[in-house]
């Protein structure tokens, strides 16, 4: 079969492909002038160059192993074993801990180039574990334990854990599909760290820069919970999904953070839909593509996403962001995206002269492939 | 070819394969209270991930380039270029330098976890280099001159080199496989450094802790002498080796240190045996896969590992271990591992207190894929 | 097809190839005693290892995913998806700005073992960036804007752009082909860096030292103008050029720096010639093969390689270098170069002593395979 890249299979039940993709994004973030210095205005980026394979071996077994390089560096992305039997699945490796609807679906899949400011917020990451799932027909199930990402644990004395578990139920409703999820996760750190830091980037990740940013918490742990909706019919789809994010700290209250969004969004092709598949938001597959005189898939979309890193004397800021987004896929893994976003911001912790409210405009423009 | 991955071959002799392996641990030690901090205890980490191809190129030429990935960085495993003709070959690029049976057999087939104490104590490691080698029915010849591992080899200064040469006589007596080997070493470090130290993990390389240690001994060379010898008959194996380092100082005796192992092991599956080929052990086949019905091949495994980090002024400590491991292959190119160490120090680098001697358990396991 | 590794296709266009390449060097450098202590003298190191893959998507897009782990590091190479439709196509990613025909040669193909000093020595290199060309069957254009090197650009306050262009008219006599070019490049920091560099090594890349070095120059920017001439007929070829490099300096007169060579080659076996391909030299495809008791193909190169890094007040030393290669092809894919180098030095930035006129020779050999 041919997934972008060869699925070359053996006699048996083997089979192996290689994986890849490639995010070349260029952005610019518009900020007042006293903000940022040089490291806002235009810039570029390899956002992710993943090189890897996937792997299927006869009696259940399947696993993968893939590296983001864009860094000039190695960062282990997907890096796992699975074993199968029907709809229940156990995996060893490092994946993503059950985190939300938009960090659960690719990024090769999101609507926007950058997800909800939640994700990386709250500092969503893949973790070294051993987990289950349960992946029935309009039911998934998953829940683990976690030590910390591959590269946190290089530490000698890292010793975090944490338990993570989601549920989605997925009925499909005539030609409508539904999603309804929670999760919940707890990290201890116990010893691993001994502060957390919760902080978001403006709309774009062509800066480090975080214009909104909590500094370092003294905290024992961290708890999160997540609700997730989707529902998708014909070339329209809606999502929203809000998450609160505890620090645990030791004698004194804790702080709970909230993140969320809302979106909306068309395909303009007609024929076209939204892809979904298992508790995520899945590829585009364009009914006409362009080489059969199409012009492939456009969808449109319209998002309001908020950040709130405000709460028990912590005073991180507040971020009120409006997007919107064109996604073109011209064929199947070539994929461009490009967005808008309006930025605004309270009690920003990078100010602005003396003001910590102000508002940024970001533009951005992504070319992807994948295999 | 399936070999994990497809060998995918062309006219005129032309292959090529895609290589890797993921090894995925968790493992504990537990040491007296005061010992290593939180260094110890419950720890997982990835141990090898890499990826890399092999090819064969028509005239007798034939490739290997391959990374390890696992600790979130890159390091050359196997780079190199053969020239083969018949038993003959000549390779150029990075190698093992025919350091003893355990090390020149692939981490993928050991017994253990970790090879024995001696080969990581003593810093065996790959090396530039070009060499020869006679790979006949029943006898194998190695020698080459070597530089230093790639890494080092980013210092324009270091213009260390090493002879080294290995002789393993291995006849097939009945249905009895016997191997008899030694090997001796001599290196130069030539300006490329001017001390050398020798220490050893306990038993599990989820920790950095070294609990022997020479530290930094002034020298400007080491030679190195092993003995290898290994049985195999039916489900049964038995191996052993001894190496004596000596670290080659200026105006003064030079220290020699030894370690060495003793190993029996048996197949508790009927019909299956040790993989053994060409002077080092290899993959174990199960004769009842668990795609048959059957529950692949188990193996297990007694050894008891020495280390001597202790002569001639140099007090780095002395180990003793006795292990027990136990061995599953599912089916080809999977593979589980679990080990129990009890190890017994004397004069050991990092005191329990004001106690150098003391003991320590460890308990490990793995999840391994290659292809 | 096969192309060193296996071209594999799909229906409707779809193709997928994996790529690579090994070259392991060993060099000598010779320079008076008080030249560069033990960084000089010989030396091995792995000069490139690629990995990454080819791929080509219906529709006319097509890309290019590889990074260089020789520095047991990850440095990426070419990086890029192109759009094309008939000549013309459009390219975004990182490639190479089209600097000089010997640039724009694959290391895989030049004649000795390192390209011409001012290559190098002029800071060229991979940048990110979107650009045009015309590929038509005598005439080649080129085009574009580029940013800066991907791991340059990890810096957010990189905000430096360049634009180049190139020209090459090559047209077939008879059995000559000629190959007339130029380019000219403009490149402003613009913040992202506030000085230049310019140096070059001894004909040898095993060590870091450069003997010759301008040191930084405060700049705002630097221009670049080369002038390409080649020309092949049967067994020999011939090649020169020219390459102006002027630093932007502020508040006071621009210093240019020139470089360039001059080359003659033949080809000893009967019946090969050089490699040409649009614009740049290309793969040297034996005759007689090994596999066919044939001797594969050997070429026999001179060349003089000049560089100048002296003027308006900037001393950074004169290299005039001297220079003869063998190359020995014994079979599709495989390479053995070896080059002899003698470099005479006026105004070196290391000095013999006192001395800042002296001579070095260098000798050099690779092994090189591709895929």
């Amino acid at each position: 079969a041919w997934k972008g890249a060869p699925e070359i299979t053996g006699e048996g039940g083997w089979s192996f492909k290689p994986r890849g993709r490639a995010q070349l994004d260029i952005a610019s973030v518009n900020a007042p002038d006293s903000v940022g210095g040089n490291r806002l205005g235009t810039a570029t980026e390899f956002r992710r160059i993943y090189l890897g394979v996937d792997g299927k071996i006869p009696g259940g077994f399947a696993y993968r192993v893939e590296a983001d390089l864009a860094n000039s560096a190695v960062e282990l992305t997907d890096v796992y074993v699975t074993y199968s039997d029907g709809p229940a699945s156990i995996t060893v490796g490092q994946i993503k801990p059950f985190w939300s609807l938009e960090e659960m679906t690719s990024d090769l899949f999101t609507s926007f180039m950058e997800r909800a400011s939640f994700t990386s917020g709250f500092g969503f990451e893949r973790r070294v574990g051993v987990s289950g799932a349960y992946n029935g027909k309009s039911l998934l199930v998953q829940g683990g334990v976690f030590s910390d990402n591959a590269s946190d644990l290089l530490s000698d004395s890292n010793n975090s854990y944490s338990f993570d578990g989601r549920v989605v139920y997925f009925p499909k409703l005539g030609n409508t599909q539904l999603h309804l999820g929670g999760s919940a996760h707890y990290h201890d750190f116990n010893d691993g760290q001994s502060s957390v830091r919760y902080r978001a980037r403006p709309f774009a990740h062509t800066t480090d820069l975080r214009l909104i940013d909590t500094g370092n918490i003294a905290a024992k742990g961290e708890r999160g919970l997540g609700l997730e909706a989707a529902a998708m019919t014909g070339p329209f789809h809606a999502s929203a999904e809000g998450f609160w994010q505890t620090a645990l700290v030791s004698g004194a209250a804790d702080p709970t953070f909230f993140g969320g969004y809302g979106e909306v969004g068309m395909m303009l092709t007609p024929g076209d839909s939204s892809g979904y598949k298992g508790g995520a938001f899945d590829r585009i597959k364009p009914s006409r593509l362009i080489t059969k005189g199409g012009i492939g898939a456009i969808q449109l979309n319209a998002r309001y996403d908020y950040l709130d890193l405000v709460d028990n004397g912590i005073t991180g800021g507040t971020q009120n962001a409006y997007g919107l987004s064109l996604v073109w896929v011209p064929i199947d893994y070539v994929r461009f995206v490009a967005n808008y976003g309006h930025i605004v911001y309270d009690n920003a912790a990078v100010p602005a002269g003396t003001d910590r409210s102000y508002s940024v405009d970001t533009l951005g423009m992504r070319a992807q492939i994948d295999f």
